[in-house]
């Protein structure tokens, strides 16, 4: 059994953290912090919990988490890389929800995040954890970055095509769409039930920091120049990440050929799910699962391809992410623990 | 492997018996029958299920349910009482999600279904499937009438009190809201987005079919006359059913016997939770698991105690419940392939 | 034109206030204030007023309501107590949407909000502001204490049955289920999207301020000694409120009866709307509308009578009641300002 | 006064129509036909006009609507162009809500719309009803072919940008979102709440009846060919439009002087509302309101302009359009009747 720990657990990452590995045949939950909701059992603050969750919060200071065998923060940005060090000294490996390791560049990382980089020294080793693009780095990795949601949407989007050199790698538009939980469970008045129910709109559209993280990943897999415009919207629905992607052909190609080359990378995973040229995916066919889903279209007289993607942002936007990575780091299927099907309605 | 058909996998309990018995160790889905989609594969209507169900749905004429071990009908009423004969008497067990074999008495059904009851003669075999009220029989029945969402809630929340006689049984009153997938997957105007979201109503004040059902039943654990008023009421989400229940105490009782009441009464059962005094749990906390939650309240002042219940209407209110039986009609864990944990947020 | 001014612009009976008053033909919005948004105009914290509103918010030192003709106070418990007695000084009206002025009681009121009442003698003078049950009082009224949403509802449901010495006074039961902006624009977890919306719980069961002066009206109108069993409930939506009302009948009475009581009671009101017996009245009916919908039901073979109320909490439940109130304290017609039909769907 | 005829009042662009023209000074509501409800009162279907509609649906053959100065068509496609030419001779105005009259080209209507057209004589003289794009056609108009919603937000967003020669014609992006009742009032699984509440989609990514209307009007405005990719989207709301709109710039130009283009282009339009640049525009600021809101964005380092559209798809975006369009055929302000704030929360 592999003995994992918690930082941070009483967020969204976190809770949906907990419903995996409490049911994950291989993993044992060892221990969750949070200074704030010591002595506190976990079922207290999430009844969907009891009788499956049986850990209760402890301060950081009262559990020593060199005990584990792998440690996930599901903590604000900073927290990791102030506690990674220690635990990676001690041989416990790290998964990080957060964005401390997702960009390689620490200047990169710190205007977008206005903090400064407390272990720079570790993101060299940091391997970004997307298992469908990255997964042999990820089998001996110590230290993960796990994606954050609209990332991952956009790179197993876009990246058939840029690797395939169809398309203007430079003028890529990913136009997506979040349910409020991305928002996470912190109290403010802008995701407020009645601020954000029956209502839409865009945010950050002036300059996001998923921006530089997909851009600097997308770049690995071309020559040309990515540019790309992102532009966030909130949806009101608890789950569910929804990405219209854009993207100009350079080439005279088929639609059955598009398709095939979907197919053709992905056959092989089982968390890619490239459905029938032309299908409209809705979010709530990934609900509480694992599954991205993926549909090609090629709108009448424009030389564009729209790829529609969808996934649950908390789970393979996160923490099913996470604990993909997890399987991978442990020489376990990978598919372990992740096999929930989405629930519709 | 229990064989398994499903006649009418296209509404909201057939999706929920496709999930859940689709992941069920000893379950194998065999047959699912529709005549309108005949020659569907299965996960084309429902997107969630590509992937884990590869069936398409048969007309029933082209297909011999009497090769399964148990047959689920998840169809309107009515369809059951046709069919079923034929298979009990091929040996297979029927479990029947509509109403047709609820009532025991012939008469009262008509009335209330408004259609002559066409299998009168199964009425005395059928066994009413609520396990924590029933279960020795369930485990011997041949043909079972799995409860509607709302009786289950009204049953298990007044039950022990009407059993220790603590309560006036002729003032009882149920005040219970539903989220809108228990109206079924049909296509109706009162039932689209833009006329139940963000809104309220009760319906069906002046009398609805399950009051007789929960008349009848809670009538077996009280030589008082039972009387029920019963109010249900549509609430804007998908799933989920919250009941309010008021009992007039008739004996001085301090809310610690109360508490151990109930608690006594459930502690050995896999699926009903009881919450400390005076919690207010949320139906959230059961979203799609076959856990039902309780809680205790009594109000100052008055002799009133106030039992609040909460459940998922396609799971414990429907097909949870009915895979909770079929479990046990095969000598199988009471639990098995129902030990979801609820999906929160 | 009556000048107005707004204590505690910010939430959501405010901006409600500044959407009715600002279309208001005899009302001048003068000075709205908030001590932490000072200098910001109305319009750019609330997009809706654009063009409407081009008042700013001032801090409560830059500004002399005094010149104000009438002050509404939309701030939370005891603002109201601390700046009335001074402004009625001066000669301004004042309409308190808070708690501070319901509770004629100071002991009462201390024991259910928790703070010292500072403006005891003001508690006399004070006149309860429900126009359908004190109407007099309030055209020559100096201070309002405008009723809380759910107070509005059950009386004016359970008014007629006691006045007319119809029902037991000692077992009033009122299950009621309000929207989310109950509970205000303020930055809390519980209220938030992710929590709050696709789930439904009760609250408060144990004891809730309305109850006490829901409780202290009612019985002005009979000599039986009230009891009153109050449940509140969270919907998932953003207005609304539905009040499901269970009184037990002394007499025999028939429907037609019943219903005349109420049509004859509530006929000449422009804001109390008696539908057909046995309708189910839906909160959105209201939506936007100072209009409260009732109608009777009587469940089949018990003495109870089913009485179900909806209104809209921001309307006919704080701000337009308020609106109301100013109406008659300066000579209005009393539905000036106030004939907006409800927004469906 | 003006005599007001709806041909099919049972829809939500129906009832919209109703609520805007019974609080309109200078409309009298005369008749409104349904074959289905005849002699059903209006009010009885939308509680919501209770007390503001007296009158009742009749049957089209039971009513004269040549007694009407104007008549509404509030009805699927098809049926405006039946009963106009007679209407038009009899001296009566015509508004229709569908889109018989939108396309210039009768061919393209017949591709797109699947039925003959019966009426093309009228195709010429019907007058494109967007005030903002063509007040002094409408003024002399008798036949008004209203915009759909879609159209509305692409066109007004556009049009500065397309007139002004900044932008590539042929690569215009609109990726929009609708609310639900954009769908209309229609017995349809896909619009059920528990299909489409806590669930994003685009559909009819294929090609939509949108973008060629769009297309054709955008193209008045420019010389340079026309290419529109348009993808439509479902989101779980009732009311509100969200159009994220991408151009590629084709000269330098500074924001501020951008921002100046469209604030000049729509100074004096009462229902344009250019918000400062950089804006998030949200949907619900326009709810129930006549008003459209749209917000400048640069992205870094790119060519594209993004302009952020919200409207309210049933006022802006269809009865309040008509509404402004029928104050200004009849000489009347055009603002009279369409003041509404909107409703926020």
């Amino acid at each position: 059994m592999i003995k994992v720990g918690i930082v941070g657990g009483t967020g969204y990452t976190g809770v949906e953290l907990l419903r995996l590995l409490s049911a994950h045949p291989d993993a044992q939950l060892t221990a969750i912090t949070s200074r704030k909701e010591d002595g506190l059992p976990v079922a207290d603050m999430f009844p969907s919990l009891r009788g499956h969750v049986d850990l209760a919060f402890s301060a950081p200071d009262k559990i020593d988490l060199a005990q584990c065998d792998v440690v996930f923060f599901a903590t604000p940005h900073g927290v990791a890389m102030a506690q990674a060090p220690a635990l990676l000294a001690a041989g416990v490996k790290v998964i990080d929800l957060a964005a401390d390791f997702r960009l390689k560049d620490q200047a990169t990382f710190e205007k977008w995040y206005k903090i400064p980089h407390t272990a720079p020294e570790l993101l060299e080793q940091a391997v970004y954890g997307l298992p469908e693009l990255n997964r042999e780095a990820i089998k001996s990795a110590k230290l993960i970055a796990n994606p954050g949601c609209y990332p991952t949407t956009m790179q197993l989007g876009f990246y058939p095509l840029l690797k395939a050199g169809l398309v203007d790698a430079s003028s890529l538009i990913a136009d997506a769409k979040s349910g409020v939980s991305g928002a996470g469970r912190k109290a403010e008045i802008g995701t407020l039930f009645s601020e954000s129910s029956d209502n839409f709109k865009a945010y950050g559209v002036a300059g996001h920091r998923h921006t530089p993280e997909t851009s600097a990943q997308l770049q690995r897999y071309t020559d040309d120049k990515v540019g790309l415009v992102f532009t966030p919207h909130l949806v009101p629905m608890i789950r569910g990440m929804h990405a219209t992607l854009y993207a100009r052909l350079t080439t005279d190609i088929s639609n059955e050929a598009l398709q095939a080359l979907f197919e053709q990378q992905y056959q092989d995973e089982p968390f890619v799910d490239v459905m029938p040229f032309g299908s409209h995916p809705e979010t709530r066919s990934t609900r509480g699962s694992n599954m991205l889903r993926l549909a090609l279209h090629r709108p009448d007289g424009s030389d564009m391809v729209v790829i529609l993607v969808v996934q649950d942002n908390l789970v393979k936007g996160a923490a099913g992410q996470a604990v993909q990575c997890m399987n991978l780091m442990f020489g376990l299927p990978e598919s372990t623990g992740l096999k929930h099907i989405a629930l519709l309605p």
